[in-house]
């Protein structure tokens, strides 16, 4: 099946992190790519990437980036497909900071849909909102999606309710001390 | 025609910033409907609006607001629908941090698509660009402005080549002194 | 006992911040509850939680939440007691700014106490403060306590006087290196 | 009738914005006193206000500072009462940050109820919150008044419906061009 | 005679900071073209300016931009010459730190030589140094403009000597008042 | 008489803010120089001044400086004086950050003294604390200076008991509206 | 012999940071005291301390402290003494910004002389300069100081010169990996 | 061969970030030198450091410091050469943004070239640049280093295509846990 979700990042080193928004897709079933497109490395490839992804049936694309992370707004430049951007807290970023703000401040025109620093599940979660928004199928498994999140608050509300808190803590803190 | 884009902020003084996103919309011939749902102010009225925006045809809702800005991500728990954020500077927030930060760092599972400061025009694009992936009409609407913004960036070019860039600045600070 | 503070927060991840608030209550044998409500989770429990605290006895409300932080704002948009906001610290949040600002720079008519980043304690202080205003058995109880900080200061005092400080430092440096 | 809330500042060019919290407390009817009280002018005023206004029958004071704002802090570490701090943005402050962190990041055992910058409105409401807690009459009004918050946002959302967002828009920027 | 130095900007709203580095290079003699280059809305033209400006003889490229600044960094990923990048504080910026940290943090292996914000004038200064490392006229013509900064300094210091601060002073206040 | 305290600053603009210091000196009868004096622009100068300071009388060197502030840093590198240091935040400063943070954080070994963003005042007024530690008259001046602070607070106090807060209020509003 | 400067810190934790003073004034063999004098915990002893430092000889007072750090800036509100600030970055800090600008931004009247977050050793030097500037013996210890700094720098430049950088550079790892 | 870039560093404790620069001019053989320059603690050797090194054939200055950092900014007093500012992230920075902002936000008339924080490779590439942009031979190395860098990323592609990007990411996480 045609992906309709192509996941890109600048360089392999953000895997760590971009997974997570394979998983979601996956869990959704949502078909997709995940490829490596870096906008001072490989610009050529950049350009080659944004022209065609729509032609190609690509839907949304999920870009993250670290530092002064230009790979989503360029992209966004070129493409006019919903463009999610994902700041990746790199090494020797200033607290994450320069990746947010040169995902997020886009100029008038040409936007960048902006996921929280490292927020690669949300952005997997965001295109899958796009696609639900068209196609029913995925509109009820997002509505599923929030109620196993309530659900899990229920149990842990459930949890510390029967055990009290203290023992929740001291199980947690036996976990990850 | 039933609105496809729900316009909502969180007091009518976000209005001036947000009225950007709604030109946009009218430009593209995308239906919407714009109101007012306070978080704080009118929290039931918020999860009814969340609650019904999907069933009665809306496919992406853009919320603007101020200050600690609830309003876009409790909108975004309680749909399934893609919420765009407009972080607005208000009077009296701290250089428009709060609303960036209180709208972009979503938890895991409801993400919000934020746009840049005071970015209501882009809301409007990046809804416009959602549509469009799905509505080739759209799509082609959307080319013809990306083409639209190089013409103009073009045009400007020309007449610095061919006036000279002082006449050019000196054009500029007479009409903007 | 009814409870009179209702402790609450946004996942149990935030325990290990939010006990220490739980902690100071039961040292002022405040009658407290403790549960989980997230704002983005279940948002049909906070609103419900919300609305019933005041008639089921509850006088202070201590809310913690970390990145976009929601919930104690949106507590506070629905009851009319005071509300106590506690930014937690969580991973991925940037440096804590994001939940410092989201709980304290709410809009004109629905105020957070705020406290400080991860001020669990200092919400149970906080509550204990208020409940002490119209209750003189808790506000001898927090003269005591007062007189109990001063003392320890005054404690280590007398210990740097007698041992020097170089002494003080070196024990301290071996417990913990 | 005895003041139950104690509204003090640093300096009376903090009036401006601290009259706001004034403007507040007679709006519900709470008797409160108004004065100046300096943590670096006054010193031992400040510490003889804060240890006798309990006594005088204070419930909570309400302290507001700009820069490096100690008032609010000092008179915390001072009282049992529940101390409200409004940072001020004053000249020359960076931005308002120096009042805000100097005033919220308290130590562990003395608290102090932050609220936004400059919100000496909300200040009075919390006041008015933690009245309300214990006096039935003010929390009724407290209800009545979030009914009012509700209204006027209702009011703007029908006169919207009624003349469309553009007439709207139009009469607001008349009104502040 | 053939330009040296290509300054570029991305929008003509940038014209009237980034004037200031044209004028520098007409003061030091150095030949150099100006145009408008959008990463965003030209994105091709960019290309082909990277890509053809050393060939053209260029030998240094100072490019402006503002909010998420990707012309800089893009540029700098195209061309093997220095690229100075001048943050420009646009309108809707975050007080600046969006194009300076977006221009600054560049990954490694592609760097930009970034100026202070809205420092067009040192940007046409460091693309001299560069010349002048290279050309003895210009050098020479760099030792003669630090005498004359020093000289102004002198010249101040002389008239504070001979008139006395206040007078200085007095007369700064009447023309800027 | 010699000067005991030399007041220096980067460039003449800064005078606007840095000739609060001298006007402090003088209210203290403190002899004291005023001159300019460049980091950037007269190195040598800067050199001899900060070596000649101590030799000429000079107990304590005041030096203000905005944006990358060179200025106070280098001079306590050359001088064993106690050297003060003044953020001046100039014009495309980033909210005076810049010298904030240039003249704050020295390395360890060359302290620089600093006071607030534009505190000339407090530098005049920390340079009569050095003198006055060392000189009764000069102490008692600070104790009499101190009272002076407290009397214009209790002058404020006994105003707002006497009009009420209102009436101060609207004078206040109609002199600054 | 009577101490000469006085060291007080907020609480026993920040000692780690604040032997650093001591140390350096046992180098320079100026005479001080150091203890614990906590703002929020001992208001009473802390005003008592500021009363009599100068009576007892104190010339300099040196104050540590962390978050909301108001003990160096309420010393100096009661004393005529210069007061030297640390900011420490306590555990909880938000990066050390709150003790910094609750520290330095001092308002008019009142200045604090504060140097860089955690440079205690610095406050040590800070206080010798002052000690120095009017102590001729002390003042010679300075200048060797100053020449020790600068021979340890030339001793690695040479070391460099000898045995290379890389080699240095390794032998760096080694110790510290 | 004469050295064509000179690295200069505050301190040998630098010297982790600062080799990386050397690393990259080892790469393209250009000859340069290494030393230590400290503005503070060797202000005259700084001094006739900047004043001779166009006389002995430097081309580009590469200083790197870290904390208030003025190396860069002073040396670019100066000299004519072009000098590139790498900021430094010490112990006890705040977060790196001192360095960052003492070496960018030089004054009108002394430009650094800053990179980003840490980027002491970056430096060195830049410095390459500026040297291709008169050296052919140089050029065409920065050519193929602009190739290898596009093939290193195009080697991961096809590397995450072949095996699946579970597998990299497995792979990743095994070496780095």
């Amino acid at each position: 099946m045609n992906p309709q979700v192509g996941i890109i990042m600048g360089s392999d080193s953000d895997l760590k992190v971009m997974s997570a928004a394979a998983e979601i897709l996956e869990k959704f079933d949502i078909p997709f790519e995940l490829t490596i497109v870096s906008a001072h490395r490989t610009p050529h490839r950049m350009i080659e990437y944004g022209e065609q992804a729509a032609a190609r049936g690509i839907k949304v694309i999920i870009a993250g980036a670290g530092g002064a992370a230009h790979l989503p707004g360029m992209v966004a430049s070129i493409t006019t497909l919903p463009v999610i951007g994902v700041p990746v807290k790199s090494s020797n970023s200033i607290d994450g900071w320069d990746s947010v703000l040169s995902i997020l401040q886009m100029p008038s025109g040409i936007p960048v849909a902006t996921v929280a620093l490292n927020g690669a599940a949300n952005a997997g979660i965001l295109a899958t909102n796009i696609i639900g928004a068209f196609d029913n199928t995925v509109a009820e498994k997002l509505k599923s999606y929030k109620e196993e999140l309530r659900d899990k608050v229920l149990h842990n509300v459930e949890k510390i309710d029967r055990l009290g808190y203290k023992k929740v803590l001291e199980h947690k803190l036996n976990i990850h001390p």
